[in-house]
């Protein structure tokens, strides 16, 4: 099977997964319509599948730990609702529809968010398969992720960023924390989960850490040149807030170098594998 | 040891363990200083004393399971944090203090929030003493209690209620999410971490609904008699509102009937665990 081929099936199974993640009746209050409408709006899913990639790295079948895969993606969308609010990034829309305080008004959203974020927990706490040891390493590991010490901290700082103009240090801090955090939750815990040593939970990390830089340089990188249907966003927005961007920091040729240089580093640590890493190195080849 | 000996006590080691739950420094962001302004403003602290309470009346030492009594605690701040946003109740001031938007900005008490709720998590995971399997139910549990069938489902309520005019049966069933589920979160978990059994569950269980709807109904009777020192808000607010509450529904004596019949089922369900629930009576009988 292709990577291709692998992340297309995998997907459909993931949809079906987060659609039943959620009931649409909780039999107390419609606050689920809310969180579906954002949690079910597509998206690449990129954490989720990574997380797959890496138990299939392990030997693992990618689909074995879908409850902690969706969980994953839970809070990934719970941090897009809350950041979107008026509060916040002031986002009116999100993947070409409106944003869920849009629709739903602000209190709604963010009980949407909080419902999201602790039906995750819920969620991961039942994925079958895994010893109880592990599944508690796990989870307690993706709360720290996205907690005051990963992505809530990221934000954090984010919010800061907005308001000055901040060295490329401070948003490599920013975007480690906000956007990378998750990434290397969904890659450590699919590889804890399919029985990782320590040396191979290492290489994970550094494929995620690597991963993650790659991911932030290309998306500066496509505001620039890229073309704003196929981004979701509008072209060159990030110039226009005179944001400070790897392609500011570094022009859009050296952004493009150190781009390379972190794909590069993220397939060298996925040696160690062989060929069942070639998920994980479809994934990051494709930024 | 008197009941109100031990949770003076108790309330000693819980404060210490709540400003260690929260480094003051993640090392990333600022975002802990909003946290504990409102984790370490105080309060009653009922729902981690109910966890202590319940795990004497099974003859464990309510203080081993700290770092869940402290993730309940955290999981209620939480929600007073969100709850008194602008965009939720408005609320200036809360126990006596500016409220934390009034203090860190709307967009940073979102944070504090939801860096609050994902710590929680963390935290009880990280429970001594307990087997692993007991522990991620107990956590499962907490997340079901405290989400869309909890209370954040009886947010949603609320958030309908106070637009419209409301039955005292939505009244009740929004109370029991809101507020009941934690209540019956902390007497769970303290039960189900010491070793209770299904029907020594049973019986905490009912010990819990009882617990949480006397609370309701004498936070309604103390809004009409009470001192508004005593309660931290000003008394009479139900009726300025026209809010439906048990005493607009039942009439003060009626309503003070209701509680002492809650009150004494709560008493009742306690009978199987002898003297070691004296703590957990005490509790219900201050009320």
């Amino acid at each position: 099977m292709t990577s291709q081929e692998f992340f297309e099936s995998r997907r459909v199974l993931l949809e079906q997964a987060l659609d039943e993640a959620v009931p649409e009746h909780t039999g107390l209050s419609d606050i689920n319509e809310a969180v579906r409408y954002s949690l079910l709006a597509g998206g690449k899913r990129v954490r989720p599948l990574l997380l797959m990639a890496a138990a299939e790295a392990l030997g693992a079948k990618g689909e074995a730990f879908m409850s902690v895969a969706c969980a994953i993606e839970m809070i990934h969308t719970y941090s897009l609702v809350h950041d979107d609010l008026p509060a916040m990034d002031d986002d009116d829309y999100r993947r070409g529809r409106l944003t869920n305080h849009k629709v739903y008004g602000e209190a709604k959203a963010i009980l949407a968010g909080d419902a999201l974020l602790t039906r995750a927990f819920e969620i991961m706490l039942e994925q079958k398969g895994a010893e109880a040891k592990t599944l508690l390493r796990v989870v307690r590991d993706i709360a720290c992720y996205a907690g005051d010490r990963g992505m809530v901290g990221g934000q954090t700082i984010d919010l800061e960023a907005e308001k000055n103009i901040v060295s490329i240090d401070v948003l490599k801090k920013m975007h480690a924390a906000k956007t990378g955090a998750l990434f290397k939750a969904a890659v450590i815990s699919g590889g804890r989960l399919a029985g990782a040593d320590d040396k191979q939970l290492n290489a994970l990390e550094t494929y995620a850490d690597n991963f993650g830089m790659a991911f932030q340089i290309t998306d500066d990188i496509l505001d620039v040149i890229g073309d704003s249907d196929q981004m979701g966003k509008s072209a060159g927005s990030d110039a226009k807030k005179q944001k400070c961007t790897y392609v500011s920091t570094y022009g859009l040729d050296g952004a493009q170098k150190l781009a390379k240089e972190h794909v590069d580093k993220a397939n060298e640590a996925l040696l160690i594998f062989g060929d069942k890493a070639r998920h994980l190195e479809y994934l990051v080849n494709k930024l």
